[in-house]
């Protein structure tokens, strides 16, 4: 589903040009004003930075620890999501009576169960819904605010017809009632994971730290060649920033941004398994994914 | 649900101001002694500092790692007390029988579901029950000490009523009982992370290895100007007393504060997905979302 | 449960007295080698403590962080024990038949998990059982040497009873089933975090490697006043054996000292959790929290 | 299964000799331009090496954290595949009615079930199927896309007729197919981890970082011996990227490498046991494990 | 069922002792060399030694975190061994109808699952079956290779007979099943920590990581003592030595070392447990645990 082609180092550089640019001017300012003016007499012994690089690059790590955590969580989430779908649809061919009815269920509820998923992605991006699934909930006049919670509470109540029609017996019918209630689980853990905002106390701690450490990394360099204390300056920041906005980009793994997860495809490829199982041809999908689309 | 705004920096530096200015005393005071005073002549190398600084910032990571993991297993306990309020309505769609009272009966549950999720945070909070829920109380005449935990009893009582008279069957009566244990759990964590305070001799020692290197900090930095000693010496200490604050805030995610889980948020949607799903109006609640909650 | 009071320094430095005292005269003795005698030619230099520091460092917090996991798992066991209660005692009221044994035998079974919670603390700290416990198991003969396995296993036969006499069905007391063998995972949990020490290897190294660091560290400090040597050979090897004496303390939850799980007050606050479900008064218990029972 | 022996050091130099080529020939460039050109005067403190290597130092330890995890993911989910295998079978054993039919329907999953691990490990290693896997799937007309997909859907049509000619109850079934459901889940997670690439913003960050450090070493070790200078130079990325690539080998355990999860002999094995469940004589296979095959 | 005696510090300097003797000869060889040939004139600084010192102590930190994993994971599996075993009785005791044949069909199962964690734990130490489970076995000619799988099955079997006889209905039997199938999925998890050796690279890495440190280390202290020089240039690899082994002990927690999981004493306490609640006498029977098997 994923492929490992890089992702375009100018998506990158782009994201952290500004930060770039407003570093290297301090950095060349306070050269300057360090070589020229009072502020000449002043050395802070690097020992001190060192102290605040340390503790800097351990809150880091911490921020690159649950950031990454955040993003495999959503891979893990739509990892379950496909397990259970194929589950649910299997369990329906395993339980239902082999009589006329059944590969019509089948099929409705695997439709149904692939609508879902585009609609969660859809959902989860905050963008208008894929034209295949608003006309979907057209078709069927699902009109509530929140469409995939509508979606299974309609394979419950479908569930619940199959059933009262004396097709299926209780026993059966909880076994994909906990299907339903895991597909449940795994919705609103990724609209926790979508809607729980990495705590801006330690953004804002970890930016000033960062500022900290260049303000007084350049008092440390006194004796050193002009050209390279500006480099330095410049560089060591630079760094801390880009691991910073690495971390930043991981954390939100559904922002519709070229580093999500990849929802559309993983979609496209539940939509051709369940058709495969339900004995349907798959609609030809186009994936979304662009070029830069592939962390 | 959460908003990506700032917290206040102002809420913040209110919450460290008082350290802020005694460290600047201290770090002023112990300035002036060790330029004109008998202690000039003590100097502690600053590699000394250097690991205490070292211990210190893996102490503070941890304890940063681990307010972090109870603040976001508060935010997975309310996850989860999101989707089983959801699976328990959808559990009762499809299981009760599609007779009269199926409908009275689905909204009763709605509505002791939501009253729960609001009960529950009130509780969590230490707050006198908001008004629909103290009239929810007296209007059912609930009395029982610990409301919450009353209110899933009643849920039980009331699904055995209805098995009772032969509307349920035992396969999915225990199949909503384990819903019910889901949410008992549910509440039960939330319980567990209010009442166990972090352990009192890591912060008491967090404090004093503060202490220790900001006492011993300036008599590593005897050769510099008298004022990049008292920036220093006030800098290092505040960054740490920073951190350990930031990571205190979030240590307690049910105290009522500007950056506890947004507990009244979820409930107000919770009430609005089961009373869409019970088909009937969601009441209007006014979010207690202050200008400032917004972590 | 829980309150937020200091835990008495005094108990803290007294846990660490010796220690002290034996570093300080350590420290002295060396301090005073160093600079009268042949020792003072010899110089080590601080970058080689700085390692050894470093290393020790990350050896402590990988010890803090377990031994806080294992205080951790104690509470979240304890956590489910009330959970799990409750929900026996729901799933009773729930699932029996609403004749005139159902109130009996729902009182009778939160009396004995009352008792059970009791027992199990008791048992966990190595204590004789309290006198209404030991009452219990002498006024029903359990004289099982484990009597909260015993008591579990009278909970199964009881249930059998009551199933076998047509009050419940297969479903209903599989349902009953599952929540006893999660207490009887409870309680093995409990066992097997009371019963599986440290491994002694590790802390050996930990001990010897403060040792080697107090022993070298004087060798660095040469040039130093010696009043500042002692109170630093003193201070560095006083703090690192605080943090490993805190971990201590910490790593064993069920010891019956100021520090460990609140298991008397938790079993208090479920016999009147169950008391209050089953409609009956909870007698009044006296709080075995002592003074500086409060961490 | 896995033996013990060394995986082979040349396979490992191999695999880095390219970088340590390069590596070399720019530290020896950098050595003679430091001391025979203009840069001869450009000191950059060992400091801001040092800041830039803890930084570092901790990225790969994260990151290599990260691929054991990996790694040991994909063992926990085939040790799991291996329980649920046996678990199948003996459920098999225990449920099915002592008739002449039981035997049969045994052996038919028992091969079935053993068929399914083998196409899965050729399926995650992306080569065609093994012999008697592709001669099973065109003896039996298996033509899906997803060949173990449809396996465990065979596994459901035979369970239900099996359940239909009554020989198995409802509550039987379930239980068989929760079983099912769990090999669902470790297929797709075994799916998950060999789709989803480890994130390539982190592997272009650590590799600018060693650069970086690579870089700027030189300069400060200005003052050493050349041929010294140049050792370290070298010595120090080599070692960093040596623990990259162990990492790289590790995060991906499904890659046919000598390195990857042993899911062959893993098969071997599951086939074993299940024939001797089954009371069937194992076929003989011989394992894929080549020389360098242990890690 | 551990007992906290301290591990013979014996044990473990023997276990290290070839690597000490290596170390010291290394050591006074290159302080000899440094100090009298031509190589006295190479200065490789402190801070090399101190970045290699950082990365190495990182790394041991993560091999240290995983081998406790294990260690750990080894005494939960164990532990759940524990609890299943005693819940597989009490439900026996729970769910058999209460005829003449239940004391004896308990006691058959309480007996066969005694044996089963004995024959499991030699099977995990590639030890001969002890005598009283190799009898165990020639008595009631089981002949499979991996007995404590055919000890299951047969558990499975005997349950079949019991299900088919009447005297167990459906529900009953699935959830005993349950517990069939844990124990299954503990007998396979330490089959898993048993056969999957650490990856080799990585101790690879560590060895020749400690190695650089050993040679670069004498020449950055020049200036010292050489008694002094000889001493650290020992001590710091041997404590990094130290740190590896410890690691390397711990990580695989059934190789009948004496520190490994106290497999035979569980297995007696579990077959105490077992046998109280069928109302049986247990056997006497000598623990396996020698003088020094006390970690």
């Amino acid at each position: 589903m994923l492929i490992g082609k890089k992702i375009s180092v100018g998506y990158f550089l782009n994201m952290i040009k500004w930060d770039v640019i407003a570093i290297f001017c301090y950095a060349s300012l306070s050269g300057a004003l360090d070589h020229f003016s009072f502020l000449k007499s002043i050395t802070i012994p690097l020992a001190v930075s060192a102290l605040i690089g340390t503790l800097l690059s351990l809150l880091l790590a911490f921020r690159t620890a649950q950031s990454y955590e955040r993003w495999w969580e959503a891979r893990i989430v739509w990892g379950a999501i496909v397990n259970d779908s194929r589950t649910l649809i299997r369990q329906l061919l395993h339980f239902l009576p082999p009589d006329d009815r059944k590969s019509d269920i089948v099929t409705d509820f695997a439709v149904r169960q692939s609508v879902w998923c585009f609609a969660l992605a859809d959902n989860l991006r905050r963008l208008p819904y894929s034209p295949h699934v608003a006309e979907y909930a057209i078709d069927h006049a699902y009109t509530d605010q929140h469409l995939p919670n509508q979606l299974l509470t309609v394979h419950a109540e479908k569930l619940a017809l199959v059933a009262n029609a004396h097709a299926l017996d209780p026993i059966r019918q909880t076994q994909l009632d906990s299907t339903l209630a895991r597909l449940t689980d795994a919705m609103g853990k990724c609209e926790r994971i979508k809607n729980t905002v990495f705590p801006r106390s330690y953004s804002m701690l970890l930016h000033f730290l960062i500022y900290v450490l260049m303000t007084i990394l350049p008092f440390g360099l006194d004796d050193q060649n002009p050209f390279v204390e500006v480099v330095m300056v410049t560089l060591v920041p630079v760094l801390l920033i880009a691991i910073e906005k690495t971390a930043i980009v991981l954390q939100d793994p559904f922002e519709n941004r070229p580093t999500d997860t990849p929802m559309t495809t993983l979609s496209i490829n539940i939509e051709k398994n369940l058709m495969e199982m339900a004995g349907e041809p798959a609609p030809e999908r186009e994936s979304a994914t662009i070029d830069y689309y592939q962390l």
